[in-house]
């Protein structure tokens, strides 16, 4: 009976598993190098931990099971909070700033769409224990070289939650969060409706665009808010020449961040789905039971990335060990001594003929093939025989190895 | 409200996640000396996948939950079910053999115990497509020096399931498994109750342990059995110099395993629950609706490895950039060029000043600090000081990368 995969997940192979593991390897290698350090939390938590988070309304598109005890668990649908429960729960003699990085899968239970999947990777940093301008500064040059490293062209938005929660401080606080969701999907008609007498100022907000010159636009529009905070950054931005721009439109559509917030968009292979990277600065340690620690973060949706990044695995060919049947094992033992060193060796386990084994190097690609005969053998000799010339010549065995790199075509990992 | 981790749960902090990843790193290159590659397959499955291989039983021990069409899910519990599906689903025109690895979390619903989670990693393999002695060499040569280039020391036991199928062949097919769990939890008496007739010669064959003279002892025994598969394979072993030895007490308890099966034991660290490895040929894919293909593979505790293998993280000192409070985004932006140099820097996102700025580089034990004062940095220069010595000498700013490599205690990524 064929049993198939589940809905909305898929299957990783080889060639597509080695070019996410660059992928991964160059955003990990580029967080490290900010002083960011792997956290990992368990795949499922108690579900609370995310109703908590971002309410009720988020059950739906959970994964949601029951333990032996009858508790609610939840597979993740983000690390967010998860890593937030982790600061609280376990970190309180750490020193700040506290900088954490993660790679996990996340699970969402909706329709599978095209682009979007049930089970799917997010790769992010929490900065946990500043408020300053320069926490907001670090974590968006590391979000935008993570991009540039992995030779993305995106646009990267920056946008101030703040001055919304300013204009709208009059509204109840169930009212301020429709508008706020209404402005992140950019649906004005609506907020026409809901609040007509603020419709023409949000207009007026979100339709600027641009560098340090908006902030000077906006101040007059609502110069009640203080815009001191995303000058700073924005003056920083410009001095480390990272390619921005502000938009007040982007408010991330979630109740827990606090001040500034931002999105990179890739410029083609996605289509309307383009967003790639989201974050800003929050505060979450208070609703699961710790004092209230500023943190910026951002989550970066890794199979988008994946979809569209160029960057290919290593190519690592790999050599075949033939030899005639007899020398079968002694075939496997020169393998062995060959991967010592550090080499990528297929051996037969097919108890292939000699034509079959060099037909199978082939079918891998494979860049030398070392052959082990009788003969030879006897004298401490094989034959390595370059695949891709044809050429073949005999070597001592103990020299195998440094043969193969001094040709320097082959894999050594 | 503090919200708790999941029971049988763990949250991985940086130091032990780090020290996971060199040991994760160890296993992934070697497997990849063998031509190995990575596969990946969704966290959960649907749970028929699990009961086809391994019978309704293990249902109990399945975090099992229902997907928006009512079927069931099930969180994977093992990795060679799924990989098997992969072969018969997706690879049925690759070349054969094909070798995959898999490094990734299983799940397992059980009340906790020291040393048993309910979320745990696993590393395995599987060799698809040869049924020869070699592809068991080649299988357990790479777990064994898996754990040697862990520096683990352990014991490996080999033994044959085919030998008791052989011996029992007149039994029910259910009686057969029965006598097979009894042997496999080294229940002799309760053996000797069911089958009387064969308990004697049970214990003769069990008590057998030793090399190559073993199968000529086991031979006298049972000499309707072909010992010749063993006989290559050990004679190959000794070649190769794996130590070893066959234990006909071996045999994995399951079903689907058809010839040689072996377990890998750590000599200390882990008391009476010291299984770290466990593998063996067997015949899954005609269960899955493929053909019936011959395979052999093995899977390494990754938690029980991680808590006895000493290897620890490389140890990777930072740099912290320091400065005067006027000079912190310069700071940041001298961090910037030491990043694309390849160094790892954290930078000050907490508005500190310079003593405690100097505090927080020695808390984290960082090696050198770099000071961006205003005087020197119009001057084109900064101060680097040598937190181990206390020196401190200016640097042209376009050479601190090459000055802190120079010293050659810098860490580099």
């Amino acid at each position: 009976m064929k049993v198939e995969r589940p809905r909305g997940t898929r299957d990783f192979l080889p060639d597509v598993m080695e070019r996410r593991r660059s992928i991964e390897r160059i955003m990990r290698e580029t967080a490290e190098r900010y002083g960011y350090r792997e956290i990992c939390t368990p795949t499922f938590e108690h579900l609370e931990l995310f109703t908590i988070k971002s309410g009720e309304g988020i059950v739906e598109e959970i994964y949601a099971f029951k333990d032996k005890s009858g508790r609610d668990l939840a597979l993740r649908p983000e690390l967010t909070a998860p890593v937030m429960r982790v600061v609280v729960n376990e970190c309180s003699v750490m020193q700040r700033p506290m900088r954490f990085y993660y790679f996990s899968n996340c699970f969402r239970y909706e329709n599978p769409q095209k682009g979007r999947y049930r089970e799917f990777w997010q790769f992010g940093v929490e900065l946990v224990g500043s408020g300053s301008y320069l926490a907001d500064l670090e974590v968006i040059v590391l979000a935008y070289n993570i991009l540039k490293n992995l030779n993305i062209e995106f646009e990267l938005r920056i946008g101030h939650v703040g001055l919304m929660r300013e204009l709208f401080k009059d509204l109840s606080e169930e009212r301020y969060r429709k508008v706020m969701r209404l402005i992140d999907k950019n649906n004005l008609e609506e907020l026409e409706k809901l609040q007509p007498d603020y419709a023409e100022m949000v207009r007026e907000l979100i339709a600027l665009k641009g560098k340090r010159e908006v902030i000077d636009l906006a101040r007059r529009l609502v110069p009640e808010f203080d815009f001191e905070h995303l000058e700073r950054l924005s003056n920083a931005l410009d001095l480390l020449g990272i390619e921005y721009s502000i938009d007040f439109s982007i408010v991330r559509g979630l109740d827990y961040y606090t001040g500034i917030v931002f999105e990179a968009f890739a410029k083609r292979g996605l289509g309307a789905q383009n967003q790639i990277c989201g974050g800003g600065s929050y505060r979450l340690t208070h609703l699961f039971g710790g004092e209230d620690i500023p943190s910026t973060g951002f989550a970066i949706g890794f199979d988008r990335i994946a979809e569209i990044c160029e960057i290919q695995a290593e190519k690592k060919g790999g050599i075949v060990v033939a030899s005639t049947p007899a020398m079968r094992v002694e075939a496997m033992l020169v393998a062995e001594m060959l991967r010592k060193e550090g080499l990528k060796v297929y051996a037969d386990v097919m108890e292939r003929n000699l034509r079959k084994q060099l037909s199978f190097a082939n079918s891998i690609n494979a860049e030398f093939a070392i052959i082990v005969g009788e003969d030879e053998y006897k004298a401490g000799e094989v034959v390595v025989k370059d695949l891709e010339t044809g050429k073949q010549e005999r070597v001592a065995i103990d020299s195998i190895a440094s043969e193969i790199k001094r040709m320097s075509r082959a894999s050594s990992l």
